[in-house]
Parts: C-alpha cells; structure tokens; sequence
C-alpha cells in the first residue's frame, strides 16, 4: 500500500468507527500533515481517494466534511472500479458462459474504435455474490490493450488483471443505464422469471489516454443489487 | 453567465458539432489560454465544468482527452444537479399532489439532521417530461435552509429557486437506488400496472458546508427514463 493510501485507510477507519460523524469538519490540510508526519501532497491524494469513495466532501476554502458512511454491499458508480472492490467483504465468484474471440457488430466496433475485421476478446460470464446471483456480464476486449484473455483470467477480477498484470491505466467509464423487463434467457440465468425487472446497464472502459478497451452489457438481478453514487456539484 | 461558462459553451460546441471527436487531445491550458485570452484559471474552472458534465477527460500529465458526447434525455447522475438541467432541451412540468408542513417519521429526521418536533416542508409531485410521465418525487426540506415553500415554488424547478433565489450553495448529494416492482399506488400514478419494473431511488442534498436539506423518493417511470454517469478513475 503506498503512503497515502495508508492514510486514506487510517481516516476511512476513523470515519467507521464512529469516531468522526456525518457533518463533521475533519482536521485542515496542514494540521493533518503534521499529525500523519508526511507530505501535503500525500495528504492531498489521501483526501482526494476519500473524496471519491464518497466518505468526504471538501468544500472550496470551507473545509473538510464527512458524509454519510458507505453502506455494506452497495455498488459505488461514481467511480470506474470493477465491481468486485466494492463488494471485498464479499465474496464474488464468477460462473464463465463463454471466453473466444469474435468479430464484434459495428456499434461495438465504434464504440471500442477497432477496424471491422478485427476481432476482440469475448466473454460472458454470471456472477455471484456470496453465492447469490448479482449479474450477468457480456464483455469486449479491445486486444490492443487487453492483450491476452483466458477462462482461468475471466474466472477472478479482469479488472485487476489488466491493471495489475497488464498495467494498464484506467481513466474514466461512460455508464448508461435503464430499467426494462428480462427475456426469458436472461430470466433463466438470473434465475428468475420472464417479465421480471431487470436494469440493463452498459459500461464503457477507457485507459487514461482516452483508448476504449472494455464493452460490457450487464443485466443485474433485482433483488439482488443495490447502488450508490456519491455526487458532488 | 460567467466567463469560464461561456468558455465552456464554447468548447462543447466545438465538440457538439463534431469539430472534436471522442478521443481528440484538446490544445494544452497554456494554449486555450491564449486562444480565448484569458487567465489560466479561467480555463481550468471551463475545463473542471466540462469534466463533470463528462464532455472530456483530464489525464495528469498527459492531456485533456474528448468524450463521447452526452446522449440526449439521459440523465447525468454525477452532477449533484437538478434534473431540470440535464433535460433543459425538453418541457419539465410538474403536476402538484402535496405541498405541506409535516413531522417526517424519525429515519428521515436522522437524515436531515433536525429534531424530533421540527416539522419540513414535504412536497409530492408527479414529473412530465415533454408531456410523457417521467417519475413520482416525494421530498422532505429543511426549513432551515429552505426558508420558504408553496404550490407555485413546487411547480417549477425546486433546485432553481434553492440556488438562485434563496442563495443555497449546493456542496454535494449522495444517491441510492434499486430495481423494483410497483405497488397498485405508484403504477396508478405512473399510468402503468402493478407488479411492472420500477426504479426506486432516494437522493439526499447536501450544502456546501455539509447541511443535508432534501431528502427526496423518486420513482421512475422505466420506459420513459435514460440514465448516464460519466465516472473518473
């Protein structure tokens, strides 16, 4: 864990324990400096990564305020993880339907910037959390940045993979999102049934050179799903 | 409008009418600063605005990248934002079913933050949007920081009147949601039938120095809504 991750961790535990409350003014940049012992800037990214887990709002020349704690087993959209960080109290497995390569319909090709022949890692997978059903998840890897896809790969978090193995570096997500009703195949998979609500959702990955990389459509299980987005004007 | 707004009109113009493609570099800060002639944080406060509309992507040190441009009537969930604004193009009206004073049950106390004898202003109305019903939005207001509600205020844009006429500056607003089915009650209101998807979704404002004043129930009618977050890593 680097320096201010540390830090990010140690206030994030402070904010659980109760010890500083939704509304509360957290110490100032300088007075935290001093107490961690380290640098502003470590203290500036510290507060930043808090900042975008929604555990802090930082006011422009007001200062520091907590907010609301994270609630346990919530989707965080507001920031372009893979999923399974935000469930990692949870335990996430994934059952895979399919890994190959394909040649991906044009809107997918548009959207990934790929020319027509090319072909993109395919995978379809279920997911589960705790062993419930959370998702299913068709994606498209854009093989110029993902290099190489396996069953074994697709089996635990790509994400990681590809940040962690392949070192890419993730820079923003387009989600687009809406309600609708499961077909009957995808009722089937979620174990639910035909006609049933659904949320068809649509990510769109890119590294932080604005290269897309990672197509998912996701359809989430109803009962099983909860989100949150922690906002700021 | 201020002049880092209309820089920033400017820009997504630019990138509205395809002189910009998603994933285009823009030119440099010190650069736009020449072009548009003005001081440098001038085009950083433009550019922060275009990122939190997710027009564009800063990447640090390594440039400001074009995005896909916003589809029309989605609703833009990372801006703690009235939706009022993300539809400005369509007709918004509101059919008023509520305006009152009311002692809200004690969870929602906890939220706000108020007493146990305060009482907040609690408006229930139905949303059109180009004359097609769009949700069913119950909200709770402190009185502290709404100072004043009724039947007329509730009609227009309610977040319109809390920034521009009362001064309220917003600071940040956390959003939890779920998939659905809805009661006889809602499916009435939202000319649909019972059991059909809904999207339940509770939104609490913040101000800037972290005083939550609206704790809002909406349902979304799930045909007629569109959904987009344009995240950062």
């Amino acid at each position: 864990m680097l320096k201010y991750e540390q830090i990010a961790s140690r206030i994030s535990s402070l904010i659980e324990d109760g010890h500083y409350e939704a509304g509360d003014k957290l110490p100032s940049v300088e007075i935290l400096k001093t107490e961690y012992d380290v640098s502003k800037s470590t203290i500036i990214n510290a507060l930043k990564n808090l900042e975008k887990e929604g555990m802090i709002y930082q006011a422009r020349g007001s200062g520091i305020y907590v907010r609301n704690p994270k609630r346990d087993g919530y989707l965080n959209l507001f920031t372009a993880d893979g999923f399974s960080d935000d469930l990692k109290e949870h335990d996430v497995t994934s059952k895979i339907l399919k890994v190959t390569e394909v040649k991906p319909e044009s809107y997918i090709q548009n959207q990934l910037k790929i020319p027509e022949n090319e072909t993109v890692y395919y995978v379809e997978r279920i997911r589960y959390v705790d062993g419930k059903v959370f998702c299913i998840e068709t994606s498209y890897f854009n093989k110029n940045v993902v290099l190489y896809m396996n069953e074994e790969i697709a089996t635990g978090s790509i994400f990681h993979y590809i940040e962690n193995n392949l070192k890419v570096k993730v820079g923003f997500t387009d989600i687009y999102f809406k309600v609708d009703k499961l077909s009957k195949d995808q009722a089937e998979k979620l174990e639910l049934s035909e006609g049933e609500p659904s949320l068809e959702y649509t990510q769109i990955f890119y590294t932080s050179t604005g290269v897309p990389f990672d197509y998912s459509d996701i359809t989430f299980h109803y009962e099983n799903s909860r989100f949150y987005i922690p906002s700021i004007k």
